[in-house]
């Protein structure tokens, strides 16, 4: 296939690295000496085993050259997904498939934009990954990938499934995305943010009382705006995969915890942000997740 | 009058240094070194106009040879309060007067453990002050103290309130002093706690629109929490109140500010902890003032 991935971040690197084994991949990214340098010099994916191995996919800042490909992945931060997609909207002809594996929901919106709606995949994944320079990265956690079709069946979209888990990516199709896409949230949207805010690694919220004390209640609010779809959560099951994800993987670093540390912007407006949204639209105020979400874009505003 | 200040801070220094023109005035603090430095060399308290005064209270860290003072003025963090007073309580003899002008509210049910309740002064102040060094303060805001009696009429001390003015602060006794509490509490338990959360000055609380957003919501529920003990405020005079405090003194750094910074514990526990226990005995629950309670506390937890 001929594969464009939009975003050079974390999460391009490593799917853009690996896919480009099987596909003609071409990373799009923002600058330009970078994007020679990997374009020359390949990227470099550290494995949890600390081995590394270089991929080879494209690279460019620019995408005029380019026409029609099989797939886009849009991989830059949901912030910036509009402005991008205009920017490379040239890429995606009416049978390019548009598909987004970035975090939080309500992305089906601005995709449908783009291409065609029968066309936009709206997936989750549970794959981690985060950069050490602009061309390495550390694949720091695996599991599965589900991809969802926002109309019809997902059923016709199992070849790239299965084209990524040639690609060495576990995939799925799944009819049940949204569900999938809620689970996430119910990470993202606790423990990833309070990693975030406290700047500490994630296994601190379920170590730290008063820590995990909000993380209950952001699931509990998150469950409450998820109900506000129709996807039905168990609270109690929440907050336990919560603690048993984190007990798991004490030492993992959320992106959230980069951006801030860094001074960059979060996705908090994608995450807490797509929660309250969610609650409201039943009328349902969700006052912990919205101070989390003020807090913070208050912090954003220093930098 | 025999005075004891305990907790040789910012504030215990500003109060010991000037209450020590005209009173026999013993700052006690817990550093050996700098307590024998401030005996010989005085503390230095540095003016709005940067006019520097030095004055000479005495100083220590052992009151073994301390009997029975008028006076003993509370001046440590809150939270160590009770043992402070546990191992300086050989200094409050029956007829001692122990007042305390710290933060917060409840701090009378430690303070009439160890003095008669007949002798115990709870109060609030405005003056404001903070470190340079060990020794040096720079004292940063004026205005009114309260003294107010914990049982029977306040008047009684009104000779401490003249001798506080005649030292320079202005003072006066009042039987509302729980009134005046909350009045502060409305912007410790807001602003302050937010500058310290999100380290930043306090207009940037009034600034950011996110941030002024979760101060509004926080004194609702102070206003709720001094309704459950009595107190009734109009919740958008108290918001217009903050907001004009925070514009009048937009660079102002506070004590949690500090405390957060550096590494201390804050006083979080007699600020919005005492909002969420006044709440609590009428069981009301305040999420914005719990959700930041736990997150100060949770970054505590990592000092």
């Amino acid at each position: 296939m001929d594969i464009a991935v939009l975003g050079a971040g974390a999460m391009g690197i490593l799917f853009g690295g690996y896919l480009s084994e099987r596909n003609n991949v071409v990373l799009v990214g923002r600058n330009k000496e970078n994007m020679e340098s990997i374009k020359r010099d390949g990227v470099i994916i550290r494995e949890k085993d600390e081995k590394e191995k270089v991929y080879f996919p494209s690279a460019t800042v620019d995408t005029d050259e380019i026409k029609n490909v099989d797939l886009v992945i849009l991989f830059v931060k949901s912030g910036n997904s509009e402005e991008v997609l205009e920017k490379h909207k040239s890429i995606i002809g009416k049978n390019t498939v548009l598909m987004t594996l970035q975090n939080g929901v309500g992305h089906e919106e601005i995709l449908c934009r783009y291409a065609n709606k029968e066309n936009v995949i709206i997936g989750t994944t549970q794959q981690g990954s985060f950069r050490i320079d602009y061309r390495t990265v550390c694949h720091s956690g695996g599991g599965n990938s589900a991809l969802g079709a926002i109309c019809g069946k997902s059923e016709r979209f199992k070849y790239i499934a299965e084209e990524f888990e040639k690609c060495g990516f576990l995939c799925e199709v799944s009819d049940n995305v949204g569900y999938m896409i809620w689970n996430k949230i119910m990470i993202n949207a606790s423990s990833s943010i309070l990693s975030g805010l406290l700047q500490v690694p994630q296994g601190y919220v379920a170590e730290n009382r008063n820590a995990w004390n909000i993380a209950e209640k952001l699931i509990e609010e998150i469950c409450i705006a998820a109900d506000c779809q129709g996807y039905k959560f168990d609270m109690n099951e929440q907050k336990q995969r919560l603690y048993d994800h984190l007990k798991n993987a004490p030492d993992g670093l959320t992106s959230i915890y980069a951006d801030i540390k860094e001074g960059r912007k979060t996705e908090v407006r994608k995450i807490n942000g797509a929660v309250i949204e969610a609650a409201k639209s039943k009328e349902i105020s969700l006052p912990v997740n919205e101070t989390i979400f003020n807090l913070v874009t208050a912090l954003e505003g220093k930098f």
